[in-house]
């Protein structure tokens, strides 16, 4: 195996493998680039310039010993343009390139810009670009559990080798350390949020301070999730009462414990009193001081608490998308300096297609930060080819209004709104131990634009995904604008054939993956796909108006306004907000019902227009990559197929109406799609 | 990281990764190689020719274009010397080789062989080596289940990805399947002996044969584990009693499916009636009953049956080591002709060692298999350096004296002791997704000795450890006597440290990991250690004397003879057989008790040896595989010394006797080592 080891293209390297430059560019960059040089000699520092090294050997740019041309230096500097965390390239005309930072770190993030604006084809000869981070915590939420097993992980087993840790450092970590930073991502929460103590005891303390080691000179943090019920389970205390002395007590010691060992430790992420989980609800405590008594354990050594908002309770009867908002809206300004509030993008949870959430916007007085779901839990899981940055971007670009016109949620979220300093964006990660790490060559690009936007949230998920097929198959135009041509829409070609004009939550039970519109009866009313659609014989979705749940009203005014009315609502949130008769009129004269059942048919077309669009690159991609994404885009096709057609004979058991002409009657009836299951589907809890 | 890609050395390439030989040999090898050439043309004869070249290119041979020099040419012959698989291999001094075979599987068999032979040093120029396998059947028992976890597994998750099967045949198939092939393996159980009727399902066999078009090129047969009581899980049906004619019909009808979908399946393995499995027995059917109603189903396809003999009742009294032989040895003679029984190489559970299987030599009408367990569940499992090459021969040279001496376990299971056919031996396979396979690269030795000795069980546990050395770590003598000598007192170090003098089942429950001697308190009496060692005030040891369970009878007379005294049994196995004072003299006149502790000291001490052996190696050995022994010999050497002085801590406080001068007292009380407990410990079932 050797010469196919040499030659793997077997997505293990993700976009920092080998892709040379054409001949031109490669000549000039290593004119550029004959001298390398550092005034900085910190671990970090030294790093930065191995990797300004191999980056150039990866773009085919190998400096020629001793040869002619300008130098590279990487500098230390005090500069205002720029944060700790940014960087500052200048390229000048006699060809000296200077990377300059106040930190190492920043000196390492600039070398990584470096060689993405070379691998991207960009001028290099004369250069004034200075970028910092506009968030602070740029954060990977892993869902892994102790034993290995990935929480909606579709791409194997966890990469943390807790039972050999600390002994034993697997090489991947610096591999996957490397990745992250090559982002700027700078933390990582190691542990799933539906926690457990163990955790928290002194072996898995000594693991993760193995693993803080090997990450830490890229730049990055760990955390933890943290098991509100630790105090009982593996401290002895009867009660877990965040205003309990014994408890505050007993996680200021935890905190000390922990410091002691990972003196950069960077804090907890807590999923309190959500989904079975215990929290200081269970005694009559507000999440604000549950997450203040801990925030005061981490407070001396500089650390945060991460607390998620994603709450809902069986015993509320109001409208699960209300649920968040009731309850931390009220709380805005009571929580503690370094308290974050983790809100996911929206009400629900991670849809194809959601409204932003309402807290955004409606928390001026709270540190705010962002959860998206990296991991594909509900879009395809690790085969459907669904690119994620423009659903990432349509939520930071959502406009809450909360201040007038251009108060974007990216607004809310890098802290400029409200005057924050404090700002976070986590990701729940898609990374497991199989090779490609992510599941599929393509799932590396939510990895990849995710890291990119939490950078720079105004950043456009187009140009993401060109720097992404750049470097992941090389510089070739062919290749980049086809690359991109099949992810732009893919993501409206899964909301196409999974949940058009607003539709959410009506995926199989359990594994949430394929289609199950008539699923009701599951224990919890909101678990059940009928619960979002509503359809019966005369019409279909969640009336969230006045008249309705009334979720709107969680909105600023004017967009309240706006959502109240059908004829003003964005028609891809049409149902989401509104339960509509069937025969309701789109803005293309269409009735609803006919408007569903196209919008079904154009996401199968998209799926297949992929297949066409990826087929012409068969001459520029490797044989693996090429046939691995083959493979999975004919799964796709096969799975687009199947949810328009069971969605349409489910919907179609419910209000009897005729398929507009031209549209193909489902392959099976009802009966055969319910009848399937899905056996050992991967990423269950 | 395509540098680190291009010079990996994590461990994926096995045996079969490059190493470059010495500049005389590699020369004269690539003189002996100058031309290739095949008269076969089949997709095995491709593969064999691609691998020639490519094992030359492995050892730094690669032909020069048109150079002058020998050929070796693969060719299709009658040859009665070999048998279907085997090769016949001459070169002559004109420079002409040929690899010769009846079929092509044998001309792959051949190239591999002749690879192993040059990347050894062996002389090529003159050769007349004909080879066939002794065993018919060389099959890995893969202990997966369905949702990636692998039972007793320590190498990451199954690397069979049923999820998208078939659509997507990962690389790795083929990879596999080349390493199984290099060794002459030809058939894979690739499910969980605790089997799931989801298996025998449409879908699931629609997976099964597109690993199997995966496998066959490289001569390798799928089989299944079959759940017993698939008929009412999947078929409907109120029964699995073996003699009812519609349960018949059902397993004939699922061959036949089976057989539709994968014309050259091999058949089913059933572990029956064996810690709560379903099977005959619960129809008051005997395992013959049970065997042979499969047998017929799958007879007419060419199908076998490999029924296993590893069965204890929870209401059977008797020493448990007994209870297979009690069933079964009746039974000889009523198996179809087309079963295999499978036995394990002892008659407990794959200890650090056990005496031979009494079952070996006692059913001469039977078509006895081996079960070797190559995944280390009581050795070590992922990090501790216990070469099993050794314990298998143990084993296969064990002189059953059934028809006097000479009657060897090896003759037994390759038939010739009594004139059988179809044979097999099985090992439990220890593959795995991660990098490495095997979970370490000295576990990849474990899967390298099991498919030498299927192929030929007389091999010496040291030629094959000195064959994989060379082609794992590289030809040089220093490397190759050095990695050697740490290999082949390995596995009786870890008995030292482990179970000394014919201790047995001492470790801890469930994940059987550690040191748990104390153990009593489990619902069933043969789960808990106290039930084997028997240690009390006065002694240690399981009497299976005449006194005692009498399980020596179960053995040909002349062994039952030696084993029915102390002074004459092998002091290997001493308690095992006998129950004996703490002050009983060995033979070395040192009494019993100072005896074990001595043992337990020269495990620790040989560990030590061991670590400093390894150290020895770091010029001559890559980093990475390096580093990564250096760590688990590191956790090695700490848990011997656990294992040892928790042992004695236990045993202590049963005879309240001193330690022999000299041997250190236990680190902690034996309270301490009771506590002890290994949260998320690997491959729980």
């Amino acid at each position: 195996m050797p010469q196919t080891v040499a030659h793997a293209e077997d997505g293990h390297e993700l976009w920092l493998r080998a892709s040379p430059l054409p001949a031109p560019q490669r000549s000039a960059l290593r004119h550029q680039a004959t001298r390398l040089q550092t005034t900085a000699h910190g671990p970090t520092a030294r790093l930065a310039l191995a990797e300004l090294q191999r980056g150039l050997a990866r773009l085919g740019a190998t400096p020629a010993r001793g040869g002619k041309g300008g130098t590279i230096t990487l500098e230390l500097v005090q500069d205002s343009r720029i944060n700790d965390e940014g960087f500052h390239i200048t390229a000048r005309p006699d060809g000296q390139t200077v990377i300059a930072a106040r930190r190492e770190i920043g000196l390492l993030y600039g070398v990584f810009h470096y060689l993405r604006l070379a691998a991207t084809g960009a001028p290099l000869a004369t250069l004034d670009l200075a970028s910092s981070p506009r968030v602070q915590l740029r954060v990977l939420n892993h869902w892994d559990n102790l034993d290995g097993v990935v929480e909606r992980g579709y791409s194997g087993r966890s990469i943390w080798d807790w039972w050999r840790l600390p002994d034993w450092r697997d090489t991947l970590y610096t591999e996957y350390a490397r990745a992250n930073a090559s982002l700027g991502i700078n933390g990582v929460v190691v542990n799933n949020v539906n926690a457990k103590s163990t955790s928290l005891t002194a072996p898995y303390i000594a693991k993760l301070a193995a693993i803080a080691g090997e990450l830490r000179p890229w730049g990055i943090r760990v955390y933890l999730s943290a098991r509100w019920t630790a105090p009982m389970e593996i401290g002895g205390l009867k009660s877990a009462d965040p205003l309990d002395p014994a408890v505050a007590a007993w996680w200021r010691a935890k905190s000390d414990e922990i410091y002691a060992a990972i003196p950069d430790f960077g804090g907890f992420l807590v999923k309190a009193n959500s989904e079975g989980q215990p929290g200081p609800q269970d005694y009559r405590r507000s999440h604000a001081e549950g997450a203040n008594m801990l925030a005061a354990a981490v407070k001396p050594h500089g650390g945060v608490v991460m607390w998620r908002a994603f709450v809902y309770a069986h015993d509320n009867p109001d409208d699960r998308a209300k649920q968040a908002y009731n309850d931390f809206q009220p709380l805005d300004g009571q929580f503690a300096d370094n308290v974050l509030v983790q809100v996911k993008n929206g009400a629900i949870d991670f849809q194809p297609r959601e409204p932003f959430h309402p807290l955004f916007g409606a928390m001026p007085k709270t540190n705010l930060m962002m959860e998206f779901q990296i991991t594909k839990e509900y879009v395809g899981q690790s085969t459907h080819l669904t690119y994620l940055g423009t659903l990432f971007s349509e939520t930071l670009q959502a406009d809450t209004q909360a201040k007038g016109t251009g108060s974007t949620v990216a607004k809310v979220v890098d802290g400029t709104l409200d005057g924050h300093r404090l700002t976070g964006m986590a990701g729940v990660a898609n990374i497991g131990a199989d090779r490609d790490w992510s599941g599929s060559i393509f799932n590396q690009a939510d990895w990849y634009a995710f890291g990119r936007l939490a950078w720079d949230p105004e950043l456009s998920p187009e140009t993401i995904a060109r720097e992404w097929a750049a470097q992941t198959f090389g510089p070739a135009p062919k290749v980049v604008n086809t690359v991109t041509t099949i992810m732009m829409p893919s993501r409206e070609a899964a909301v196409d054939y999974m949940t058009p004009l607003g539709l959410a939550h009506v995926m199989g039970t359990g594994h949430h993956y394929g289609p199950a519109p008539w699923v009701s009866h599951l224990a919890r009313p909101e678990w059940n796909p009928v619960y979002y659609h509503k359809a019966d014989a005369q019409g279909i979705g969640f009336d969230r108006s006045a008249k309705g749940s009334n979720a709107i009203s969680q909105y600023a005014p004017p967009i309240a306004q706006k959502l109240s009315d059908p004829a003003t609502t964005d028609e891809r949130q049409l149902l989401w907000f509104h339960h509509l008769p069937w025969d309701y009129r789109l803005k293309n004269g269409e009735a609803l019902w006919s408007g569903m059942v196209h919008h079904y048919d154009a996401g199968v077309a998209q799926v297949a227009r992929m297949q066409v669009q990826w087929d012409s690159l068969q001459p520029y991609i490797d044989k693996e990559r090429f046939a691995k994404t083959q493979a999975f885009l004919a799964i796709q096709r096969r799975e687009a197929q199947w949810w328009r057609d069971a969605s349409i004979a489910y919907f179609q058991s419910v209000n009897h109406l005729d398929l507009p002409s031209g549209s193909a009657k489902p392959a099976h009836d009802l009966d055969w799609y319910k009848e399937q299951n899905l056996p050992y589907a991967p990423g269950n809890p």
